[in-house]
C-alpha cells in the first residue's frame, strides 16, 4: 500500500512554519532558520553536510525517515521558490543542482514549465491541478511506493482537509514567530481521524506524529 | 522573593485556551472538558474527588504544584464567570461554596462588586485596574509569598505582554479546536526572555516550562 506521508515539518509553538516576508534571500522570512535548527544537530545531517559528529537519539532517529520507501514529492509553489520564481526562466529551486530529493518532485502552481532534470534523480515537474489529482499523478510517478507531501503550510493543509495524508510528522519548535503562515488553522477535530503521540526532544523540541487511524 | 506564576494552563495543538460559544452551561463553549481530561486522570484530582487511583507520574507532578508557595490568585472575568455573570448579584464563580484557591483571589473587571467571602479560605476581590497595579495588590495580599495567574488566555497574555510572568506551566492538549481564543497570538519572541523546557506525557499532553531567564 502506497501512503502519502509528511516528515521534518517544523512549526513554532504559535504555530507558524513559515515567518512573514519570504523573499529570495530568506526562504523562510523573518523565522530564518530558528525552525530547523533542532536538524542541523542531528547525525544525519551532519553526514549530508561530509561532517562529523551531530547526536543520534531521537531527533536523529525522526528526520531519518525522510527518506526511506518515498517515491515522490509534492510540494508548494513557495516551497519550490520565493513570491515571483515564476518570472525567472533561470529558477531551479533553493538546492542547487543536486536537489535532496532523489526521485519525481511535484509542483502545484498556477505557473507551470516542462519538467527540469536535475542531478541525482531529482525532476521537477508542474503541475497545476487539485491535491487529489496531483496525489494520483504523484502516486503513479512512485512506482508503488509512498508519496512525501513536503510543504509549505498551506499545501499541507489543503491535503489534509481533503483527508490525504496517512502520516503526518510534525516538530513543535519552542520559539514564537508571531506572524507568518500557520499550519493549524481551520483543522477543527482532526485529531479523530488520527492516532496522535508526542515525544519531547533533549534538544527542546516536540516530534507529533499523526497516523491515520486503522493503518 | 515573590514570583508571578502559571499553572496546568491548558491549550489545544492550535492554541486555543478554551472554545467559541462560552456560556452558563458550557464554561469552555465547544472544547467542553477536553482541554483538563489529562488532569483528572490525575492522582492529585482523584484525591481532591475523594476518590481512589489516578496517574502517579508526569502529570501528577506538574499539576501539584499549582497549591504550594502560593498567596493569591488573580484571574480574569471570563474565568470568573459566563459573558454577564455581572448581571446576575447572586454568581459566586464556577467553584460552588468552597473554591479550590484558599487564598484572596482577585478578579479583575469593569464590573466590580463588594468582596465574596467564601468557605476554605477563598475571598473574592473585584479589581477594576491595570495588571500592574493588580499585580501589586495580590502581592501584598499574598504575604511574601507568590501570586498565581489563573487565566483565562486574554489575562496570560496581557500579563505576558508587560513582562510580569516569572513562571508558566502550559500543557499543550494534542486536540484541534479551530475555534476559541489564543493563548499565543501577539508574543512573537517571548522564548528569548525565559529558560523554555518540554516534556511529552504518556497521557498525550505535552508540559511546557517557561521560567524566567536568572531566575
Amino acid at each position: 500500500m502506497s501512503l502519502t506521508r509528511v516528515h521534518n515539518f517544523s512549526v513554532s509553538l504559535d504555530g507558524f512554519a513559515t515567518g512573514e516576508g519570504q523573499t529570495h534571500d530568506a526562504p523562510f522570512g523573518h523565522a530564518g532558520e530558528r525552525l530547523h535548527e533542532w536538524m542541523f544537530g542531528t547525525r544525519w545531517w551532519h553526514e549530508r553536510m561530509g561532517q562529523p559528529g551531530g547526536t543520534a537519539g531521537l531527533d536523529d532517529a525522526f528526520v531519518r525517515q525522510f527518506t526511506p520507501g518515498i517515491g515522490a514529492e509534492i510540494m508548494g509553489a513557495l516551497k519550490f521558490g520565493y513570491p515571483g520564481w515564476h518570472e525567472d526562466p533561470e529558477w531551479k529551486g533553493w538546492w542547487g543542482p543536486n536537489p535532496p530529493f532523489h526521485t519525481p518532485t511535484f509542483i502545484l502552481t498556477h505557473h507551470t514549465r516542462p519538467p527540469i532534470e536535475m542531478e541525482g534523480g531529482t525532476t521537477f515537474h508542474f503541475l497545476d491541478t487539485s491535491p487529489t489529482k496531483a496525489l494520483e499523478t504523484a502516486r503513479e510517478a512512485a512506482g508503488g511506493q509512498d508519496v512525501r507531501l513536503g510543504g509549505g503550510a498551506t499545501l499541507i493543509r489543503d491535503f489534509l482537509a481533503a483527508g490525504l495524508v496517512d502520516h503526518m510528522h510534525v516538530v513543535v519548535v519552542p520559539i514564537l514567530l508571531g506572524r507568518g503562515v500557520r499550519l493549524w488553522d481551520t483543522l477543527e477535530g482532526l485529531e479523530k481521524d488520527y492516532a496522535v503521540e508526542a515525544a519531547s526532544s533533549p534538544s527542546g523540541v516536540t516530534h507529533l506524529t499523526f497516523t491515520r487511524a486503522g493503518l
